[in-house]
């Protein structure tokens, strides 16, 4: 096919969905480098968006979020919380990626007309263990990746904001929401525990300062130290007590 | 006009409208009664519902709320912060106020089938002085009211769980919004103060604590004393440090 166009089949029926609705998902993951963000590359171009879909005309927007992140990831019900809803009118705009355009040409077919309309997006942030993820590219892209967030290509649209605007959620909510829980391997170091709030707050923090908040906590449980190195400079490695962690979370931890 | 049916009368054409999109806005007061709301009587029914709109096809989702909020309350930019979507598909279900309903006829117009459509609505929490809003119904309402939080009569939709979803983020946000100075008069005492925090988070606060902490974050400006009862009992008068008190809001207060 040509390169400098873009054919587009849906597998669904525009008539199957409410008109000028959309949805967004941030979806987050972790490793050494920091946050990730799962992102899709438009085909043909250059140019990348976060993963996203439409409602049907019978379902539940939260339920359709599922759906969509299911599609996306291969994963089943995972950390899932709606943040925000975009609704500016110039929204849709991408002047900003006119030199990476260039002369591209997209056929105007019906499902184009339907795909330029105004959309109000919803965003819904998600945690994902990036190990168990199985990214998948939609009708509208060839290639689905994590991207860690210092490393962010262009973005159409508004993604952009919609990821800093996520960002900001979970940095207000970290102490409301089962980010280690989530994010991280079923067992850790203090250190990488540490790391991750870090990569969220997007600060240091003291490190015998944070331990000693951490255990007091007691959501922590102590497993044997981790294999490899020097024993004694070997550091602990903890998992999480699932019923502290979530008792905790109702009341909200606010220590950071 | 009949008192068993409604005659519905836009002020704008539906043509102009968003499709399927709608602003419901939680607009909370304070008085010595603690936290109220401001509803609307819909015409020849004992059922209310929050205040709302419609958003125009080039008008950016935030301004039609400030310009929403604005036709119902006569203020010109409160406070005013989007908290929530709700998009269930069963969302405006009347089943729970059959009874209310009885034999009430609505006449079946083209607006009444604009009005029936799905609706996906962003809410958006107010918070304003109560003694100064000029509350005024709209098109589908005969009456408009500010009614106590624990005194709210039976709503239309899933305006009931919207106002607890609005409850829930100040409750959450309560460190991060300027609640005392959006809802309090300019002048109070620190007892006034202390009802406010407690109305907003359904629990008593110890006095000597609460003030401590109040008077350590820097933001409160000691006045003059309560005129009236006895001189030595009067209470002192405090007003917020504006500045300080926006810098505050930015880091975060973290102290509840």
């Amino acid at each position: 096919m040509d390169k400098n166009s873009m054919d587009i089949s849906f597998h669904f029926d525009p008539a199957d969905l409410l008109v000028g609705q959309s949805i967004d998902c941030v979806i987050f993951g972790y490793n050494t480098q920091g946050l990730n963000i799962l992102v899709s590359k438009l085909k043909n171009l250059d140019i990348w968006s976060l993963l996203g879909g439409f409602i049907l005309k019978d379902e539940d927007m939260d339920d359709a979020a599922v759906r969509i992140l299911e599609e996306r990831t291969g994963l089943k019900l995972p950390y899932l919380k709606q943040f925000h809803t975009f609704g500016d009118a110039s929204r849709q705009n991408i002047s900003h990626l006119q030199d990476k355009l260039g002369s591209f040409h997209i056929t105007e077919t019906e499902m184009i007309r339907w795909l330029k309309q105004r959309f109000i997006s919803t965003g819904y942030l998600s945690l994902v263990n990036m190990e168990e993820s199985t990214p998948t590219p939609d009708f509208l892209s060839d290639r689905c990746s994590w991207i860690p967030l210092s490393d962010l290509p262009d973005l159409v649209y508004d993604h952009r904001a919609i990821i800093d605007k996520a960002l900001e959620f979970l940095r207000n909510q970290i102490n409301y929401m089962p980010i280690g829980l989530s994010l991280l391997p079923e067992r850790f170091t203090m250190k990488e525990l540490q790391h991750l709030y870090e990569s969220i707050l997007s600060r240091s923090l003291d490190r015998s300062n944070f331990q000693k908040k951490m255990l007091k906590l007691g959501f922590l449980e102590r497993l044997e130290k981790k294999q490899g190195g020097g024993a004694h400079k070997a550091p602990y490695l903890y998992s999480f007590h699932k019923e502290k962690y979530d008792q905790l979370l109702k009341q909200g931890m606010g220590f950071l």
